[in-house]
């Protein structure tokens, strides 16, 4: 079976029609939360670097930095936006692959849409089949692919953003072929980067070549026609496992931007479970820091193992530490980006708590649990066991959660209005007649024009 | 032992006087040949087709684009040098590890050195150090992660790439080792790409990567501090052997561009002592066409299975067919570009040789030997023995050569004094005081200046 041509003939020929709407609205789901991370990781040092290394180099200013006045070529503009919406690690996540899927794809055809124009269909069509795309070939390799070291976002994300860019510029089935192709021969991203700047670059090169290479192959700049499965192409050189049934399947039945997930916490999925049951037994006891005797958590051991950080010093260790989190989301009631500052990481009040927490891991507990017991300094103890985390597939994220998740990473950027008339726009995303609309609306009034 | 920061210690403490005189003149005939290879494809569809896409994106027209009047920036200029030069697959080549050196690192910096003023004696040192990181990198993995599918010129040239670049942009120790982990998390290229025009885009993309590594490494943009020898880092991840050793043994003592070699023949390696004995019986003999009965050659198993082409019916067929290019070596004493064009593949004349030709593979032949036998219609027959063809490392094509050679390339390109000029820059590139020179020259004044 020829899985790089049904792959592009699917994409080439499928309908609007005939995505499902809740479908629609999952892409709508991901598309905001993706907004609102571009927008909250847009003045990032990670941002501040990248552009002074690159914007010298830019082409004509035709696409945004969301967030930003910075106007770049669509190319740096998506290499940007991939990079900015990663940074904070608070982006969606397809559960089955650990792939984060917006990135990739959403960055590459919003910098596009600004350059030629996009209806809202068009460009929701474009995303949920690149996210298809690129989620598919993820399970086809997953989980050997990944165990080897690949970043899959970087990886199997340059595929989703050809395809989706491939799509608005109407490449025919050769020439699909040919950017699928192309992508694959550009595909890398290594987890020995993660905790690194690399980490986030890696969506956003994966933006950036997967966009060349759908601008290559409408040129008919040739390329293999199974670069996908051949003896010598991506899925056998960069996996000892290859399920090509994954890719071709109910292939235009199922989607798997369905599948979605979106974070709450803004750090490691593994520490979900216990912040989501810290955070409630704060709210049901209006618990006090000053109450507390000890906090002890039984967990799965991956969170000991990747976020088992005692004395985090800064931010960004904050994040690898359960012991700092479960402090932060009792006194603060949350765990958002705001609560990973180098600030709140040192604040007394939150390391003296954090020294107050034990965790050991329990063979019993899934990834998705955990067991909090909080020992009061009156001798009682309050219990609460997670079953599923906040955020999961199982207890997802509210729309109106979503919305405030975006508030809070767009606040001190945009203004209330300007936020409020974003979040309707990527609400409304599938309906607008242009879509860059959305780009041109995440940046504030109040910016200078610096293109 | 710490691979990386070891290797980016070396690349930026290094002083261009420990370079022995006679490993300075390999690097100026590796240079002079790829600058050939560049001003000779520059006209082939595979690179109007790049340009077609990308140069409406491109920034400030800060470089060239050898051979031809466009100008563009340089990044999108490293990317097409790196085309240009491996699109007749007439580069040149490190035998032990099949990577193509000079496209990936010379790209880089010289299209750096057209915007930031570089000497001749610093871009010469540059290009060496930028060599040797690529090929112990290579000699690490190779073959295994040859076999397995990469195509080595594309994952290891964006490390030479990096490392060149890096040091012309001086890069203190801890930005180079950075750099080499921003290349790591680029490197890419697929072996199944072969015989479409992603081969060339390879060492386009690693030129322009590594380029791009080095610019945000300049910014400190953060990467892994072990990007080449982690347990998720390059050489575990992309291949199944590692020889750590290989990278840091003799450091600063051996030299692998003094293993450099480069190609007589416009096509692949396997095919050469063929050529090569063909060639030499003509000429011996004057050898015509018309006396011939059968010509027989015993080869290396891998000829046939690489270049077992009979009835090619195109140019670039030609150079996978050791029948055309025997005939075409017998009749036109020859078997560079011209030879491997469409009209002299579809010539009566060379067709009818061609089907005089047969082959065997023979166990007891070496894949640098060929025994040629040619029947004459008059009874004789003549025979040859090569031991080892022209343009290997035991039989290295001369200066001249390399200067006949680069004429043949720029023919129809510049005209006789504008190549005369070129060969002096490029024979002197190590004394000029502004190495873009080279650059500069190679565009005819008979060209329109299209920036």
């Amino acid at each position: 079976m020829e899985i790089t041509r049904t792959l592009a003939k699917f994409i080439v020929t499928h309908h609007y029609r005939d995505i499902p709407e809740k479908v629609r609205h999952e892409a709508a789901r991901s598309f905001l939360n993706w907004v609102g991370c571009a927008v909250g990781g847009s003045r990032h040092e990670t941002v501040e670097r990248a552009l002074a290394a690159l914007a010298e180099f830019s082409g004509p200013p035709q696409a945004t930095v969301l967030g930003r006045a910075d106007r770049l070529d669509i190319m740096q503009a998506a290499l940007m936006n991939g990079i900015t919406s990663h940074t904070f690690d608070f982006d969606d996540t397809h559960l089955k692959t650990v792939i984060h899927p917006s990135g990739p794809v959403a960055s590459a055809i919003l910098a596009l849409a600004e350059q030629q124009p996009v209806t809202g269909e068009d460009f929701v069509h474009a995303f949920i089949l690149g996210v298809e795309v690129e989620c598919r070939i993820g399970k086809a390799v997953y989980p050997s692919h990944y165990d080897v070291g690949w970043h899959i976002t970087g990886t199997a994300g340059v595929f989703g953003a050809a395809a989706a860019a491939g799509r608005l510029l109407g490449l025919n089935e050769r020439q699909m072929t040919w950017a699928l192709g192309i992508a694959a021969t550009q595909s890398s991203g290594l987890r020995e980067m993660f905790g690194t700047m690399c980490k986030p670059f890696h969506p956003g090169n994966a933006a950036k070549n997967g966009l060349l290479a759908a601008l290559l192959a409408q040129q008919n700049f040739t390329s293999s026609n199974q670069g996908i499965e051949a003896p010598r192409g991506f899925a056998h050189v960069l996996s000892t496992e290859f399920k090509p049934a994954e890719i071709t399947e109910r292939l235009g039945e199922t989607w798997e931007i369905a599948l979605n997930t979106y974070k709450p916490f803004a750090c490691g999925i593994v520490i979900h479970p216990t912040i989501d049951g810290c955070i409630q037994l704060r709210n049901q006891h209006q618990l006090k820091a000053e109450d507390i005797e000890s906090v002890s958590l039984k967990v799965h051991r991956l969170v000991l193992e990747l976020t088992g950080k005692k004395t985090p010093q800064a931010g960004l260790e904050g994040k690898f530490s359960v012991y700092h989190s479960a402090a932060a989301a009792i006194i603060h009631g949350a765990a958002g980006e705001a609560e990973y500052s180098d600030a709140v990481v040192r604040d007394a009040r939150i390391m003296s708590l954090r020294d107050k927490v034990t965790a050991v891991a329990d063979s019993s507990v899934h990834e998705d649990q955990t067991q909090v017991s909080i020992k009061l300094k009156n001798g009682n103890t309050l219990e609460k066991f997670v079953e599923h985390a906040a955020g999961s597939l199982a207890k997802p994220m509210s729309d109106a959660d979503l919305e405030a998740k975006f508030r809070a990473l767009a606040d001190g950027i945009l203004s209330k209005s300007e936020t409020d008339k974003l979040l309707r726009l990527c609400w409304d995303i599938g309906k607008l007649k242009d879509a860059a609309e959305v780009a041109r609306a995440s940046v504030s009034n109040g910016s200078a024009n610096r293109s």
